[in-house]
């Protein structure tokens, strides 16, 4: 884990496109937030500990998982650039946290923690109907999800996936692929065969 | 479908509970709504029809839906009292939406139409901090659910959901609470007969 230059630069391109703000009021935001380099496999959030961070992807990808009675790892969400991720239920309740987060790969993370949340919006009234744009979408699209998992075998699923996110099949390893899609490797790789 | 009064109540009641207005204030939010009496069984929104219209419960219980290939409605969600409900994506980009939304039972419906929401939101900036509330405990609610789907079979879904939400099974067709399990409804039967 090391600071890094320049990794505002992701947010404050990825705000201007939902609300307009001044350079100066865009810098003084993007202040707010802690900026990490996270290697491959580096935790961010665990299971069980106070979930106190709210995380976005400047760049690399993030995954949300559980562990299930067996002791599998199960991914429940990605995040890539310009995503943002927490529990978000036990942050604003500032709870235990119900999953883990960890990096899929080298990534580039701003975080910042409940409290300077609260202050941020306090102050940054704008940043209310970004966040409420964000998250707008992001409810929108797990309801989608639902009716995917509703509408299709995991291997139609599979084959949907890779239709809609080509790039992002490829970038992912197979393991958490499959388990994000509910599949075993092995039986992805067979799919991945045909 | 028929007016009635004093209905707006349900949301200004909820509203206070997550920011502070006032009595002025509150009135004139509310008078944004329509406010509809929906029969058992009503049509609220239609799949492939532009979605125009979000949705606020004061009383009963609507459900979002959809209809598989083979010619069978899936419910996707159910929302009750102080629940807001509509295809979320569809509204923000004002496009089609993939999903009917039905009256499960007679309820007190306040709908607010896309234009209307945004003069709302810009008149009233509390009412972003309101609703980015509400998404953010929605879109949680949702990752957990996916936790849920990934960890339990569909009967153990079915007793964890009788367990945390007791009168809402009660309260629920059961076919509808099937479909939302994904269990047929024969299915269901036995298992609650064990």
């Amino acid at each position: 884990m090391s600071p890094f230059i320049n990794d505002r630069a992701y947010l404050i391109a990825h705000i201007k496109t939902y609300i307009s703000l001044s350079d100066n009021e865009l810098a003084e935001i993007v202040n707010f937030f802690d900026t990490c380099s996270y290697n491959k496999k580096a935790t961010l959030l665990s299971a069980e500990k106070r979930c106190d961070k709210l995380f976005f992807v400047g760049k690399g990808c993030l995954h949300l998982y559980f562990i299930d009675g067996l002791g599998n790892q199960k991914t429940i969400q990605f995040a890539i650039e310009n995503w943002w991720l927490t529990d978000f239920l036990a942050f604003q309740s500032q709870k235990q946290s119900n999953f883990y987060i960890e990096a899929v790969e080298r990534s580039d993370v701003l975080s910042i923690s409940f409290s300077k949340y609260q202050e941020l919006l306090s102050k940054f009234p704008k940043m209310e109907t970004y966040f409420r744009t964000i998250y707008e979408i992001a409810y929108g699209a797990a309801l989608m999800r639902l009716k995917y998992i509703n509408s299709f075998s995991k291997e139609d699923m599979f084959f949907r996936f890779r239709d809609d996110f080509p790039e992002f099949v490829k970038r992912v390893p197979q393991y958490l692929l499959a388990s994000f899609l509910g599949l075993t490797p092995e039986y992805l790789s067979e799919i991945k065969r045909k």
